[in-house]
């Protein structure tokens, strides 16, 4: 349905908006030739008017001057099906609102086009036509405004165009102090601007509207961070920079901007169900997709970060150079991790227990002094240390139905790694590697290009579509956040671009909220890689009087394989701890990570998060609940489960006495036969969580298991 | 001879030093434990003390606080063979001295090492050890000066890192005015100092020395400018920059600096005739070199220069993107030059005249738009536009006898380039393409990266060295100046990397003066892409009272291929010019560009030049005189010829009447009997020039000529 809204509209300059259920509203408009839009949930303000626009760096502005030349606007209503996700099919249901505006003096035009969907609205800026006689022009400035309705509280991350890895805020908009963050073990940490923030940004009002703020189908473009003006609660739009000094993206007709999202509903469980961030980005782009399948994972990775733990390197030499360097004439140092014998260690476990790939970090040489020091060619990719035998890892590997999963760590020096990336590939293609886990620690080389910036945009994204054409999954750590990519390439498994367990290891760590918000943030852009499932939580298990330690128990570390999504899934501890507790392993061995169907049974960002999803190779379904620092109750309702049918649920929860702090690896796990009539109240302790599997029930089952939920 | 001085030189903390014929003597100082040098031709100063070393971006300082722990010495007399060259045997023949520092304070050390030549003295810093712990070290600035010894008359061009596509002004050191140069015509002219210039830099003192300061073997390093203490008449060198702010170089260990060249003579023939730059780089580092050879070539090329010419582009069009635009389905504007029907026109035409090759600018998509955007996807250098039959075209050249050259144009996107370039030589070797022309019109990507910073730097050399690797000689465009890596590299044949020819045809060009300048200055770096053989000098001849002209006369333009020395030269008129004047053109068809012997008969920087030299091919010789806007009598000595022979010279000069500007294409060609006791005066037009081939006379030749001279 498409209609072209009459002429009395435009010549108000006022177009009104409405969502398909009428629940959100928007409003664009003119005022004295300057572009405004507000939103509205049923009658309440969420964004008052903000302005829109541009500012060019050639001087000439695109933010006032416009009149409106027509307004087409018309339904969407599809269903799709991802190929791996949270549920198996979704539905994009919107209208929409195309408004072509043109500034007569300059003969300049620009289309904004508007999408409105009950959970919210979302809008970008399109260059169609020729441009004023050249089709390049640059932007100094994006003036779009998200004007808030309060003082919001928010969970916020300071502004760093270089990294997201740091742990939440909770306070007022009005409080916002980004000075306060401490980025102790980020190695490109810089406080940019105290009013500086990142997105995806979470916010809750006093009247209890939860509002999301980010964006949508980001390439070719600078991600948006958002600074506050204090005084009106007002965000502007702070694109990340390029090295030219005052310009912040490159742009070429035809193009478009990423969309600027608003997501709202009065029930916190409504952001974390919404499809709306992959909804607005383009379809699947690949033909044959038979290739992409999930994966639960372990590797020699953790190692890595344990106090006393092993090394990515392989010797201690004070200088190293690809192409240059002897690799078997070094002295090793002894503590090299991805040693042949240890990663059949690793194949040997994951074929043990069902696992599908080993992932093995510190194989190539180049790890001696990587990062931090602005070299360039650290890693040629292709080149393993003289103690990992590749040939034979990956024949063992073959022999035993584990994949491998290869590992670029980039340090960032993105331009080396374009250089040798089909090179690169090609060696993945000979051994039979599937996916790919790839890294940027460190200031990007390009030197002046920022994490976030337009040009690594275009990198990771250019990753992602070359690995496609080799049929190659991949899983980007320090990346810009995805903003829903996968959809359109879903061979782009997932990324980490947030703070992962590891800061767990060695610094103050992610406090135990930490998991309550990210899905509620980071994790509306895609699935995120959190390398859960650590069991043996005290680092001074490895260290005495190490004080370093997850943030959590043990059982809520099962639950995080529920609670945060990713259709790749790491069992990140050694094999050794896992082994010691083979009964709370069983969770991980049964739990899926690609879904038919999510449920989100209850959430309070920053507080818990109780979601029940569908595993879709066996149709069990599985729970996760997760509390921050404070015990609970969830609230478990399985009116989900297939009528007339019964379940076993085996409940892997914190012990009575279960503490994150003091007590944090006490757990039990019980059966109880449960139908979908079954409802109960799980206690979480401080810190903790729950995981449940749900199977249904045989009659041996049936007549083993006694308790009752 | 390597000798170990005495503790008793290091105690002074000073060391002199002197060339093999004592000729050129130096000393190195430590005055309060800060590094000076200065530098003497027999009595005379030639550069007084100056200090050494670096400030780093650290905050450390490389420049002060040192001892000398140790002084080598020794003499190094070699001779090499250049595959191409101007010479058949070079030899390199110095004293080095290499003084081991250290600061006691930080633990540091670094060496000088100096190499003192009877027409030079050079030095560089070499950081062999690993550096206080780390082995990663970045350089704010160098803080080498060169004191000059007085207000030296000297040719410059204006400092930017981005181009050195500069007329020469000749002004007093104490005069120069970097913002007084025109810089029209040059897309990315940018006026950084008033008294920053570039190198090299030849001067003359006023004491009749000449003098030239410029650097050798650059590579991973940023390429040096000069700025001018004015006080002082001293300069410190200006490193380019990179894009990270008071960084500009990264350097690692094991490292070295490019050599700092000041060379020196009383005769500005012996500044000619130095190997010195060649000789400081690396031996040749291919082992099969045979492919590797001179090329005379026509191409598809000033016919876009000309006004009303043909077009590198295909289409009017706003907008094109590589990869999403149908070629196909453009509508053609008609003035494409590569057409395939055009190009076999030049096939033909060089077939028929003994030429090698034909150069195709324009032949592949992306030429609509492609400069001046900071586009980064411009070309893909895999897709000839839709009228251009890169099967037909190649297969009708191989018939022929006739070689096809690459073009590759950048635009300066270097990182689009690099991605590209696997696919691009696979192309060529498809295609059977034995050599390439590069270009890098406009402003550097990486953004922010300039044209002589390390970034880039390395991308002209890893270019160099990955055509070798597929057997493609290089010729490159707007490149950062060369410093003699043809040497170690011989398949980069020549670079352009200053104001070349075609300049004259749409701007106000080249002064009669510039080209008795260039091989003063940038070609002492290796050869030159000079594109001469323009015959038809006016472009009113194209556009009637266009005012635009090449500002020598045509008998100039011949002489050109021997004074401008290049293994690639091109033949740059239109066939249809040269079919006109085909006597004129013999000389074209006849003159080689690799050589066993070069003499030069006279020449003075700013005003003339005389060059004979051998050809390989044939044992002939070739003559070129030029002279500035002044005529004059060119004296020309044929003792050089071998003895007991007659040659039949064929003069191709000036008419009585000649003149750059008023009658530039009046020419006479004139042939004589000459032996080695022939002496004679040549008339040079204003803005003229001479061109004389020298073959054994046969009996035929004796009888048939009767003219003496």
């Amino acid at each position: 349905m498409l209609t072209l809204l009459s002429a009395f509209l435009c010549a108000e300059s006022r177009v009104v908006m409405l969502s398909p259920g009428e629940v959100v509203s928007g409003e664009f408009s003119l005022v004295d030739s300057v572009p405004y839009y507000e939103m509205r949930r049923g009658r309440v303000p969420v964004v008052r008017p903000g302005r829109m626009g541009f500012l060019l760096a050639d001087g000439s502005r695109l933010d006032c001057g416009f009149v409106i030349d027509s307004v087409e606007s018309g339904t969407i209503d599809e269903r799709w099906s991802p190929v791996l996700g949270q549920y198996d099919t979704i539905r994009n249901h919107c209208r929409f609102y195309r408004i072509a505006l043109r500034q007569p003096a300059s003969r300049r035009t620009m289309t904004v086009e508007f999408r409105l969907y009950d959970e919210g609205l979302a809008f970008r800026y399109i260059f169609d036509n020729p441009w004023n006689g050249t089709t390049h022009f640059r932007i100094a400035e994006e003036r779009t405004e998200f004007a808030m309705s309060g003082a919001h509280k928010a969970f916020w991350l300071p502004g760093n165009f270089d990294s997201n890895e740091y742990y939440y805020t909770t306070s007022r908009l009005s409080d916002i102090d980004a000075t306060a963050v401490d980025g102790s073990g980020i190695g490109t940490h810089r406080v940019l601007d105290p009013d500086m923030v990142q997105t995806p940004l979470m916010m809750k009002t006093r009247g209890g509207l939860y509002v999301s703020l980010f964006e949508a189908a980001l390439d070719d473009y600078s991600a948006m961070h958002l600074l506050l003006d204090r005084q009106r609660l007002s965000f502007r739009v702070v694109l990340s920079p390029s090295p030219v000094p005052g310009v912040r993206a490159f742009m070429q007709t035809p193009c478009r901007t990423p969309w600027r999202t608003l997501m709202v509903s009065d029930r916190a469980e409504d952001i974390l169900a919404s499809s709306m961030i992959l909804n607005l980005n383009d379809p699947c782009r690949l033909t044959d997709t038979r290739w992409i399948k999930p994966i639960k994972y372990v590797g020699v990775w953790w190692e890595m970060h344990i106090p006393g733990g092993s090394a990515w390197s392989y010797a201690d030499v004070p200088s190293v150079k690809i192409g240059q360097t002897d690799w078997t004439a070094l002295k090793p140092h002894g503590r090299h991790g991805a040693t042949t014998a240890n990663v059949l260690r690793y194949i040997d476990f994951a074929a043990d227990n069902g696992l599908d790939a080993v992932l093995v970090e510190g194989w190539n040489v180049g790890w001696e002094e990587w990062s931090g020091n602005w070299k360039e060619n650290v890693f040629d990719f292709v080149t393993p240390y003289p103690d990992f035998d590749i040939d034979s890892v990956t024949s063992y590997a073959r022999s035993r139905g584990v994949e491998l999963i290869m590992h670029h760590e980039t340090s960032g020096s993105a331009t080396n790694y374009e250089r040798r990336m089909t090179e690169a590939f090609d060696l993945m293609e000979r051994y039979g590697y599937k996916s790919l886990k790839t890294g940027y620690v460190g200031w990007p080389i390009p030197r002046g290009e920022t994490h976030d910036g337009q040009w690594m945009v275009n990198h990771y994204n250019r990753v992602v579509r070359e690995a496609a054409e080799r049929h190659i999954m991949v899983n980007a750590h320090e990346p810009v956040r995805p903003t829903g990519l996968s959809r359109t390439y879903p061979n782009l498994l997932a990324c980490e671009a947030a703070r992962g367990n590891e800061f767990n290891a060695w610094s103050k760590g992610n406090p135990p909220e930490h998991e309550t918000i990210l899905p509620f943030t980071r994790l509306l852009g895609g699935g995120m890689d959190y390398t859960p499932g650590i069991f043996e939580i005290k680092m001074s298990h490895y260290q005495e009087g190490n004080p370093c330690q997850v943030h959590t128990t043990l059982a809520k570390q099962l639950a995080l394989y529920v609670t945060m999504y990713s259709p790749i899934q790491m069992a990140a501890d050694l094999p050794e701890n896992y082994l010691r507790r083979m009964d709370a392993f069983q969770f991980i061995r049964d739990v899926e990570c690609d879904w038919t169907d999510t449920r989100i049974l209850e959430a309070e960002p920053g507080d818990y998060i109780t979601v029940a999803r569908r595993g879709k190779r066996s149709g069990d379904w599985f729970i996760g609940a997760i509390t921050d620092e404070r015990g609970r109750k969830a609230r478990i309702d399985l009116s989900f489960l297939d009528p007339g049918c019964f379940y076993v649920a085996t409940v892997y929860a914190d012990a009575p006495d279960a503490d994150w702090k003091d007590n944090p690896m006490a757990y039990e796990i019980r059966q109880y036969i449960v139908d979908r009539r079954t409802k109960f109240r799980q206690r979480l302790a401080p810190g903790g969580g729950c995981a449940i599997s749900l199977r249904r029930a045989t009659l041996d089952d049936l007549s083993r298991i006694k308790d009752k939920l």
